[in-house]
């Protein structure tokens, strides 16, 4: 009935050190979008992968510079599955934590190190290649695919929920396949049905119009103490969040959901190791800890600086301060809403002079419906691995799912990916495992069988 | 009766240039203490210009591969002057705010601009020119002159008080004219009878092994939300320390010098506008402020980090986090005792994870005497700039005062130097003026003079 993996495979082995090849090219281009680093080399280079595949290309132009969307539709017949991925990159500092140059794809312990390798060009490179692989098999696909790669998915997808309400008939589709999926601690197969929202913002304080002498320190104002004190008041030393409000939007999730989440598989110890802690916040147990992952919003200080930091003592006064912040949004909360709380809980306690820069924002995604894509996934993870998939509600994670998904009323599954417990995306030494290459090639390749088939 | 400051005057005009070419050389050399740059080469550049002038010199070599200490010695007769500098320098960074080169010596408006012309290089050379000139002038001194000079004023001096210490016999002497002095902003004569003591350390926190994936942030630890409750505990908002024990160290001052200092001038809109402030901190009056400055011990925030502080986004969950602080002391708080109760105050509230690691510290000192040496400052004062020299307590920042009169039982003046209001010391565009630079060798020169004649 379903199509034969054998001779996929028998491509994949005689292909093997050209995609590797490909992989390395992708990497080694420095498409950091927080930096509008290397971002239209990469669009070009992704542009060209797709015509060679045979795929009909679009760049789509976003505004203020943004990197462009690109958009590469191949295959034939009535049936539509959407691919998104990111061609974007984070930021490779600190640059001397890494083993190897971040933009150098990197063999070491049947890994495969660089940025990016894991989050996200390693997935987008493997959906292109195992189309190929697929039609050099068996000829035409058997249902038509739109991949949709954007380039601004690390610093928020700032332009994707405009450029999505734009197009809308462009991104008509019976299932939209996400990125990430993977594995978790004990090699099972993860899968999503959404993913948190985000905000992300600096706060931004100032003090004298330049760094002084910290003689003056009893009578002119220090940004970096003002910063403290405001932060002090948005979480309390419990990791409670107390900007007044916020805790108000967070709708309850039905009992069944916190039910699927406390029978989730949860590889505690593993993950610990992993990350060298020896117990998870607040020394929480471990069933509060993987509810807290799922439900909790969260605001997180990603960044702090202010004054001099460099090696040894220098006595000044700063003369600025700033913290860099990302809150995980989970329904009902939005960048918004979490924007005007923040603004107005920091003026309320006399923190008017503390400017507040919104950077990213994106609204929560999530989709619990029985779907044909999330059905096809499922027989995917069987095929390839032999494994039912465990189905989480949503990623800890943020992407532009909502634009994409829910708001056009488009059924999604996160699945098929290389993400493993020791990736560290977005961290140095950033990795995939070689053999999840291939894998989620195969994936890829089942998936368009079994998603074509569906009735 | 006095000596004739005309053939120095005329002394000064002959070898402008060549003083100032001196000062440029001096300037050149980027001796950053902190970053053990330069150091040496700047030794051996005053060591070769006090042998110029004829004096003995002795370079003493301190633990830790710290930078020397050069003793210079020169002159006849029982009476002994000691003079204090120091040729190491605060960092130059932010180097971006510069506006010449900071090691770069550059007239620009009537100012000479770069690191160091103001703390502390200028009033080194100056009073070593100052020495050459009355000897071109007027023969062999009238008294004997140790200059002690140190290069680790700007990490906190840590080596010093143990050489002083073991130093005693050589720092004999019978008065000691310090670094600092100049001018406020109506163009008084400021001069200085002690310093605050200081205790530079670090806070640091840490968290996962590594840089995360924000996501995780619901279950695991985040050392820059620690560090912010911790620093929260040790200041109110009111700018108050409430560190458990250490108000209860400040001595109380006598009335009589609460009554000085609420009679200093205080040209407190002409400060602030040079600061870019509207008004003092917590919006105290003048009077409050100009106490304040003087009479509080301080904890201030020198310098933030943690995660990613870089421009735009990166979704990380830090590390670690790190804030450097400077107390400014006043009796009897010493480094000892603020590390002390910072410590068991941390450890009360839960932050035993918090580590804190000394950095520098140097005990107060305050020499209220009327002293031959400060007369002698007076002296030269009206002598030079026709006016009576506003006397403060001491100087709201540091030195290591303490171990070079405060424990030797020498009285102590800082007198003579060529600080300004706008000089910018430890910042950026550091400078003075150009005139106060050889005001300075004539201050020194006629406090050879006059202090040579005291009974």
């Amino acid at each position: 009935m379903h199509f034969d993996i054998d001779p996929i495979n028998d491509y994949l082995e005689s292909n093997r050190e050209r995609f590797l090849d490909e992989f390395r090219q992708l990497i080694a281009i420095p498409s950091v979008a927080a930096q509008k680093r290397g971002i239209h080399e990469c669009a070009d280079w992704v542009m060209g992968r797709l015509r060679q595949l045979g795929a009909e290309v679009q760049q789509f132009a976003l505004p203020n510079d943004g990197s462009p969307v690109i958009v590469g539709e191949i295959g034939a017949g009535e049936r539509v599955l959407l691919v998104y991925n990111h061609y974007d990159v984070q930021p490779e500092a600190p640059l001397d934590l890494w083993d190897s140059p971040p933009f150098e794809l990197t063999r070491r312990d049947g890994k495969l190190f660089g940025r990016g390798t894991n989050d996200d060009k390693g997935e987008l490179l493997a959906r292109i290649q195992a189309v190929e692989a697929w039609r050099e098999t068996y000829g035409e696909l058997p249902l038509r695919i739109k991949f949709i790669f954007e380039g601004e998915e690390e610093i928020g997808s700032v332009n994707l929920p405009g450029w999505a309400e734009s197009q809308q008939e462009l991104l008509q589709g019976d299932g939209l396949l996400w990125e990430g999926g993977g594995y978790d601690e004990a090699d099972r197969i993860i899968m999503a049905e959404g993913c948190k929202g985000i905000a992300y913002f600096e706060l931004r304080c100032r003090g004298a119009a330049y760094d002084l002498h910290s003689s003056l320190a009893p009578m002119i104002v220090n940004p970096a103490w003002r910063l403290v004190w405001a932060l002090n008041t948005m979480k309390d030393s419990q990791d409670r969040i107390t900007v007044d409000g916020f805790i108000d939007h967070i709708r309850p999730m039905p009992q069944p959901t916190i039910d699927r989440i406390d029978a989730l598989p949860f590889e505690s110890e593993r993950m610990r190791a992993n990350f060298g802690l020896s117990q998870w916040l607040n020394a929480m147990e471990d069933e509060t800890a993987l509810r807290q992952y799922y439900l909790a919003p969260t605001m997180t200080i990603c960044g702090l600086e202010s004054g001099y930091t460099d090696a040894g003592t220098k006595t000044v006064l700063p003369a600025q301060a700033m913290a860099k912040i990302d809150c995980r949004l989970v329904p009902d909360l939005t960048p918004e809403i979490v924007q005007d709380l923040i603004r107005k809980h920091l003026d309320a306690r006399g923190f008017e002079d503390i400017e507040l820069v919104p950077l990213a924002g994106e609204h929560p995604a999530m989709d619990m419906q029985d779907s044909q894509v999330r059905r096809a996934a499922i027989a995917a993870s069987q095929a390839v691995f032999g494994q039912d998939p465990v189905i989480v509600p949503w990623f800890a994670g943020s992407g532009p799912m909502y634009p994409l998904s829910t708001q056009l009323g488009i059924p999604v599954i996160s699945a098929g990916a290389t993400w493993h417990p020791g990736g560290r995306a977005h961290a140095p030494n950033e990795n995939i495992f070689e053999e999840d290459y291939f894998a989620a090639i195969r994936f890829m390749a089942v998936l368009i069988d079994r998603f074509a088939a569906m009735k």
